[in-house]
């Protein structure tokens, strides 16, 4: 079995371009004692992977140079030599970036039978998906009735959270960039209130949309977006720190948001985390957002690439706007 | 009886002066039914009066002009038609800034009889202390053999943090201005480290004092201070935001802490408090820190001013780093 896959040839700087990466096609082994080989169906790009290629020390190990890039696949057993997975068993893995992939089956989750698209599990079923319940429900401590506010609304993880918050009964703003995407929020999503943030002063549209304040607020973006929420958060708020999606591809330091005093009158926590310490929360979450996505009460949008061709613009374009919803490449 | 009460004439701009305030005599009523009249002994000042002296939304209610300000007091009753509370007792009130009063015993606190000197019940067995208390053990849920940072180490609620952080068999690092400040805090507080913040890089002075990093920063600066902190920080470290001194006389907006996304990756935690709102553990605060303060595990240094003419300057001193430890005027 060939595979095609994508490596980094150099670090980028500021917005990373195609000639950053570079497309190889190797030979793959035949499965040995305990391992599987897997032709990949569906692959994801997202923006914290653009952290991963710089130099520095992060959460997550940085990728090297002339190394085939990791992250989210779905993919399909080809071979088996572990008892665990038959062949035609759907699986997902962080064996991205790549058309098939031999390997053990450490860190591979079994789907077997897939109740929706593939594309899915990388999205509203997946990482992403995730990221909105537990940091919604769990960090964010959201009760009935309350009003959240979440930016980057139009993306994977913001266009969930802003769902889930009208499942569970309580009023939701979404921001995004330009008054299509911030239309696509109400009409599509059933948010309350879609914010275009290109469109004047981010505080006072806040303070229109949510003249009691806010209660949650979802932070996929920092900077200008975490000033503006702080200044419109009611006693007692919470604030998830998901993204700081503005500040990736940032050379010098973005300014922080200058009133953040008001978190100590206002008793309010801010609280980062990572989805991946929340895996006691994974069945919890497969199983109300699975009954969501099925009962249309969780609608999810995409934008595909085909092809790992184009996956090097398939992820620079995460950064240019050029995705509405997750961002997918398909392989076939 | 008569007493002599300071009063706010006009609204301070950055560091308040003088000419901002004046001291008047009045003559006041004997109790009425259910009241009671008292002498105060002990008139604390605190950085948090200079926010309500603005003009705008804080989380208490501002100071109006041309009325006597209000502020922790410890006093004795003089006269009672309180049953509860007889001649002589002493009591924790907010009629501070003035030499006596008489009203209703609505919101007074009974103290009875002291075990210390009346002026460390407005500091280290009052406000400040509970707040040093409920701040480092309830928000920043300070587990034993962690390492502490706390900035503001030489004031009134930075030196509790520091000698609690030790009672607790914790690493205490703080900061102050000044050397002999930061000295002050290792040889007579005990603390592991006295940083002098104005003496060079704040990042790297806390990496070289916890190379290993910081699990809580307890800020009573925000700004730089905050900024430094979070390039320390532990996973799951734990940040009580409690006051924002660098930012109280400020007339523009100062910078926020450009680095806050470190949140995200490290899973941290910030959170603002007010005191006000730990009273269901004021006994376990009175229980505790009684008990150190009387075995001598607790010290606690005042900067006492004598009388109520002077205590503007008392107030004054505040901002321009008049005091160690808690600022006092007292009043006998």
């Amino acid at each position: 079995m060939k595979s095609r896959e994508v490596r980094l040839v150099s670090r980028p700087v500021g917005l990373p371009k195609p000639e950053d990466f570079t497309v190889v096609e190797i030979d793959l082994p035949d499965p040995g004692e305990g391992e599987i080989a897997v032709k990949n169906v569906s692959l994801t790009v997202d923006p914290y992977m653009r952290g991963r290629m710089v130099d520095r020390k992060s959460y997550v190990a940085g990728f090297e140079l002339s190394e085939t890039l990791t992250g989210g696949a779905i993919g399909r057993v080809e071979a088996s030599n572990d008892s665990n997975f038959s062949v035609g068993d759907y699986v997902e893995s962080s064996w991205g970036w790549r058309e098939a992939w031999v390997n053990s089956t450490r860190g591979v989750r079994k789907l077997g039978e897939l109740k929706a698209p593939a594309s899915a599990y990388l999205g509203i079923l997946g990482m992403p998906g995730m990221t909105a319940y537990v940091g919604l429900l769990d960090v964010g401590q959201l009760k009935e009735g309350e009003t959240v506010f979440v930016s980057g609304a139009a993306g994977a993880v913001g266009s969930a959270v802003g769902q889930i918050a009208k499942i569970k009964n309580c009023t939701a703003i979404g921001s995004a960039g330009g008054p299509e995407k911030a239309q696509h929020l109400v009409d599509d999503l059933g948010f309350d209130h879609g914010i275009d943030y290109r469109e004047g002063n981010l505080t006072q549209q806040l303070m229109q949309c949510a003249p009691q304040g806010l209660d949650v607020y979802f932070d996929n973006v920092g900077g200008d977006h975490l000033e503006a929420a702080l200044n419109c958060m009611r006693p007692n708020g919470r604030l998830p720190l998901c993204g700081a999606i503005s500040q990736y591809n940032a050379t010098e330091p973005v300014p922080g948001p200058r009133n953040l005093a008001i978190a100590i009158g206002s008793q309010l926590t801010l609280k980062g985390f990572i989805v991946s310490n929340y895996n006691h929360l994974r069945d919890d979450f497969m199983r109300d957002m699975t009954d969501w996505v099925l009962s249309g009460q969780l609608k999810y949008r995409e934008t595909i690439f085909e092809g790992i061709d184009n996956m090097p613009d398939a992820f620079i374009g995460l950064f240019t706007g050029a995705n509405t919803g997750k961002m997918i490449v398909n392989l076939e």
